[in-house]
């Protein structure tokens, strides 16, 4: 789905009779009072983008309580710390540079560092607006939310040894920088739009993205002390409340609806909100099969069910039908899904033998998954074909990974990213914070 | 509320104006820009269904914290994993078969086994869409969220004892064949409906199903071990985090509005939204109104205030209000839904001395307000009348208690449903899972 | 904005088009089907009504959470109690008496003690309904979600100590009377709407009025024992679970979408939905700049970021935009909400210095930066002067404190309004109400 705002854009609705006097008159008429072909949809994309957009915010919760329920109780205070944090500094980078970067009214094929956004004057007149479209605060809003999905990914995948204010820092470089160029790219109507990459929420714009850039923090970070033994072993370092993690899970299914189904970006025509709700249906079927794929496979594998991989597969799910959640079928949906919940289930112990420590399966979930997603656009969108989605894939791949390393590297050499020894052993909170999640809950 | 969807029904809305030439000119214009009036209330009933359908797919995570938090932590990996499997399998088996045995397109009057659910094509046009309904999309979604709700009033009641595997096999049943099968009586147009049977969102048709299941299978798989002494005498067996449980019990009235809201089928005109809102309004008086009377009431008998009554008495009131939360005035959905609390609160202790161990009150709160609820309809309802509203009651009851049953039954003989007495001891996560929910919290 | 609500006024939208006999034939088409221009606003308000109201319904849940996580184990499973029915018996008192002193059909300048509710009728016609506002069941509820976090913010406050039942009397006083008489002097359109006072969605009306009954009730109630010694030391008492407070923080975050966003009171045209956005947008903005401050500001000050310091900043933050969410630029919004930020880092330690034990902050956040908010007004809304808002300021304060003063010394005198000491130190969930939130977690 293309996400170019046809910026200056104004209306030209109104639909002139045949000039007779009579007709001329109703014209006038209609002119004082639009009709819902007219301002329809732009009351209702608008509305659209404000429910999706709540929706999606609601994901920084979902993130939060996810990867607070699966680090050690002694790190639960910075995860929280980090998600609150991380959420309100794209919210105003993505004001200062993101939304212009990634949107750039006079686009330059790549990318252009914009001023602050602006948004419509109160009570804006119809001749005004952007009738085809929506009003630029809810259009801000609901693009908002979705940076910050990225840096939570990147969160999750490092917890319990970086710092903070490292972190932060590169929190402030990805949401204000890295990803609205990259994704200028495609719904900045950019050079892989032109191309013909297909990605309509972004398993490659917003996961994939996030994915690659943990994945880079987690190679430049190391793994947790103990995670990997010299003979190979693999310590389990299960999380501190799988209630909590669960709760995320859901919380982040439910935002997931916004994600995807505002991505239609238009809700004022039957077509439209016909496919919003095709969307919704989609989205839920991927995350289920997803779920229940994890589920029968942990229990085929280990012999027994695994939460936390049900938990990762439902996401996974929704991670692979990200990418084209309106073409397919409900079977598509399906099994779009289910692929997702096999590929979280046989990578996470794949990047534990490479001694690559990602804390919450961050990597599988939102890199693996999503490039599964932005593949899987060729079975049901006829404009897509696998190698300008390949392309797309390699591409952000390319430039978030690179640019990841670098900024890592440098954050490393000029004021190291990873906490002492003592302080990782004794937990984040108290040292780097001074305060524990669970101060009266003595572990076991 | 009617249910049953005109499938095929093509919209025929354009109004033709007198044959004149210039009345021609001006219904083709319209035909081009079909009016609110046309095409409105498509969207705006797509766009409730969508809206009220993330609000009961939430309510997955409602009963997911409530009977986490109720159950003792040993149990609550499990519990977990149960509700979001359940959600999962709902979605698969409701679209495998359930939808379309609820809703068949050519009626049998009791149920008719239907293929896969498919949905309207993408950017479907007016002329193809049901104009007077929805999208099929949207009314998937939201008929397929509800049915997940009677799966999780199982999970609770028979938490800390199941066996996972059994448990999922018996959800399969019922979410794709049993829930369908009776729910078409009345809302697939079949003989309750045409009885004069009255559920508008469904006091009897979701929540009393689900509770006669939990009854039924509670009495095959038995008490947990130490429940009930020799003597008589009732252990406590507290839940291990309250916080969890009001979330969850919140989350639930949250979803209560899209449950309710949503179950007037239609937005798009002003009786239809202001029926919606009063919906609203009423749904959250019945939730207040069983909250304070069982504060009060467990105050009185128990002479301190026993924070779980309050909870089941909220979500007595809400199940009690389902069956028509349309007509009441706010007195009656107050009074109505103080009765729920009360029903709670006196027959919470009823079922410990039938020794029938129901872990969270499920049987309570779903089945016998839900009964209640079923009857209060004729208070307020004039097309209701008690006879029919007691055949229905009866017959969902006798269906679904039978064929629960013998469900059960044959489960247990076939593969077992409980688990080991060692096992249940150590706690469902470390004997079914290996994996604790909260591990680093010693055990007082 | 102005709330007061047009009672009696009937749509009066056909347009009646020229005396001809072919005008007339269109006249009555467009009778028996009204254009988006006659029912349009209605239908959208009343969906804004609905769904903003249920997303400040969930703020119940969020501040539930909060106070959950920022209180010790020992109290939780009151502060669940006290939150859920405090949410209950607001619902029931503004439906009783609140509603229609608030907004009083015949207005008498400062109160008026109405009856019960009334909704629409089952149904409405559009020849009966109040097309140019909303239907009265999704105002009705709209208003009934906003009283109730007015008492939650006392229940915050005034936790660890208080008994259950004074504290719920005098929720009955605050949601029933106080709340609403005073806030009809703005939106009833009462002394303080004539004198141009702006409040657009209740920094003062709401937040303030809650914070000034909460500060009237920690000097009456007098700190928990231990708090304070009589060398001047404070001694912290840190919250049971982070996770949780992190929790309600978001859940307050995303009710005050709807909190703010519903105070547009309209949305069925192109200015109005757009002024949805943009108040969205700037609320999220302001919340944002809150929490990032607060995390600067306490890393400066104390070294160390402070957790709690960052959730009460984003609080801070929504607070003090809730004056005026529409008329700042996301600019505006961003140093509005800073300054927000700036007042709880600094302010909860003077509380401290005062001796006034405020549990969860709840004073700084509500009062202090509500204050603020209401001053910033002046900064973007034309409409608004500093003497009017320090009128208005002055004048709920002076009303609300003094009245709070009076009924929590009246709670005293007769019937005790504090535990006693030994159940404060065994905490108020054994000693109350006889039950543990965590009872299995062992405190350290």
């Amino acid at each position: 789905m293309k996400r170019f705002i046809h910026l200056g854009l104004a209306a030209t609705a109104i639909t002139v009779l045949p000039q007779l006097g009579f007709a001329q008159e109703a014209a006038e008429t209609e002119a004082a009072a639009p009709g819902f072909d007219e301002i329809g949809p732009y009351i209702m994309t608008t509305l659209l983008f404000c429910m999706a957009g709540f929706l999606v915010f609601f994901m920084a919760a979902g993130f939060a309580m996810l990867e607070g329920g699966l680090v050690r109780s002694k790190n639960v205070t910075m995860q929280m710390t980090k998600n609150i944090a991380l959420f309100s500094i794209a919210a105003i980078m993505y004001w200062l540079v993101g939304f212009n970067t990634m949107y750039p009214g006079d686009f330059n094929g790549y990318f252009a560092i914009g001023g602050q956004t602006v948004l419509d004057p109160v009570g804006v007149a119809a001749a005004d607006a952007a009738l085809d479209y929506a009003s630029v605060g809810s259009d801000f809003f609901f693009q908002l939310v979705f940076v910050a999905a990225t840096a939570s990914i990147v969160s999750g995948a490092l917890a319990e040894r970086i710092k903070l204010w490292p972190f932060l820092i590169f929190v402030v470089i990805l949401t204000g920088f890295m990803y609205p160029i990259s994704g200028s790219w495609k719904w900045g109507a950019g050079w892989l739009d032109a191309a013909g990459f297909q990605d309509f929420a972004g398993s490659t714009v917003v996961h994939s993205v996030g994915g690659w850039a943990a994945l880079a923090g987690a190679i430049v970070l190391g793994p947790r002390l103990g995670k990997y033994g010299k003979d190979g072993k693999v310590t389990p370092m299960p999380g501190s409340n799988l209630a909590l993690a669960t709760l995320g899970t859901f919380i982040l299914w439910l935002g997931w609806f916004g994600f995807n189904g505002g991505s239609q970006l238009a809700m004022g025509t039957v077509g439209d909100v016909s496919d919003v709700s095709r969307i919704f249906a989609n989205t839920n079927m991927a995350a289920a099969a997803g779920a229940v794929t994890a589920l029968i496979l942990s229990q085929v594998m280990y012999k027994k069910p695994d939460l936390t991989m049900v938990l990762n597969g439902a996401l996974a799910g929704l991670v692979s039908i990200t990418a084209e959640p309106l073409a397919p079928t409900l079977f598509g949906a399906l099994w779009i899904g289910a692929v997702g919940g096999v590929i979280v289930v046989l990578t996470i112990p794949m990047l534990d033998k490479l001694k690559i420590d990602d804390v919450v399966g961050a990597v599988p979930v939102h890199l693996f998954a999503g490039i599964w997603g932005t593949i899987a656009v060729i079975f049901y969108n006829g404009d897509a074909n696998l190698i300008t989605q390949l392309t797309g894939i390699v591409a952000y791949g390319v430039f978030t990974f690179v640019a990841s390393l670098i900024i890592w590297f440098i954050l490393k050499a000029v004021m190291g990213i990873r906490v002492g020894e003592e302080e990782e052993i004794a937990g984040l909170d108290m040292s780097e914070l001074g305060m524990e999640a669970y101060p009266e809950f003595s572990k076991g």
